[in-house]
């Protein structure tokens, strides 16, 4: 029997893509831990995972995402979800009008942590930022956000597409990976 | 006999700035403590308090500013920091010079917190930011920041001259006040 899984987060969709994505039952846990400041998004997600796993009594699962703006040298990074609701991506775009360098990089990381040990599962998409936000699908800075190798915004895809392709679902198909050897490795 | 103060920052600067205002001794315990994630300063304070006090285990003073662009609808707020450190002042200004409106707010809160109660010290200082970076006194946001009734950045003035009217200024000078009024307390 596989044992559940306990994703500790604020937001609604990210939940939502976790489900999507990882065939293993996953509850959420609904509680909007306090985040420390730092430019370094693994940093950020150990301290989240540490207060997670304080609140929680149990293994639990946390991620976070930071979006690099090369021009800017990394900001916002994993301030990302503040420039979001004050800039709003729309604003976001507008201050990049006068960048000749648009490029950025999504980046995921999830943590498993079990109180002892913490396993570390990241994914990374480069692409760049649209000129004024497009398309209708996702949240955060999915409208505003164009992969490599595309013509459109993740607010221009399906879920099902965003969700083959994306930040997330790089780290989460390698979460999903490790949890079938775990699974094999209890069966035997 | 006074009693001393604990001030728990990461930031040199701060610490000579309080000792040139607060006539009472202060000692600088020089802990970078992890800051949470918000736009409330307020919050973002309180948090950093309560780690101090629980890191430090006596009554602790502690500060932290916010740099509240109107255009950028407050951003970056208490991320102040993360912007220096990556964009500069510099590239602060140059993203703003596709803005009409310039105006910001520097604010300050001081918390003197002793386990049980947090004392607050607001200051607030309104200006506007300069097209490029002026002056070589202060550091942070100084050689950006020019105050309502100025037309020099505070990295124009005198150490002597910011410390008169600054944001940082206005909190210290009602910490003084209170910090006097408890020991006219004990002389009776």
């Amino acid at each position: 029997m596989k044992k559940k899984l306990y994703l500790v987060t604020g937001n609604e969709h990210k939940y939502r893509e976790f489900c999507a994505i990882v065939p293993f039952p996953i509850e959420r846990l609904a509680l909007d831990l306090p985040e420390i400041q730092s430019l370094d998004l693994e940093e950020v997600v150990r301290a989240k995972a540490a207060a997670a796993y304080t609140a929680v009594g149990k293994p639990v699962l946390v991620e976070d995402v930071s979006f690099e703006i090369t021009a800017w040298h990394g900001l916002p990074g994993p301030f990302i979800k503040w420039f979001n609701q004050t800039l709003t991506p729309a604003g976001i775009a507008r201050l990049m009008r006068s960048e000749a360098d648009r490029s950025v990089a999504a980046r995921e990381i999830i943590d498993l942590y079990d109180g002892t040990e913490h396993r570390l599962f990241y994914g990374e998409v480069t692409g760049r930022v649209a000129e004024e936000p497009r398309g209708e699908s996702g949240f955060g800075f999915d409208t505003i956000f164009i992969p490599d190798g595309q013509e459109r915004t993740y607010g221009e895809m399906s879920a099902e597409e965003k969700n083959t392709i994306s930040h997330r679902a790089v780290a989460l198909s390698k979460l999903k990976n490790y949890l079938k050897r775990v699974e094999e490795g209890e069966m035997r």
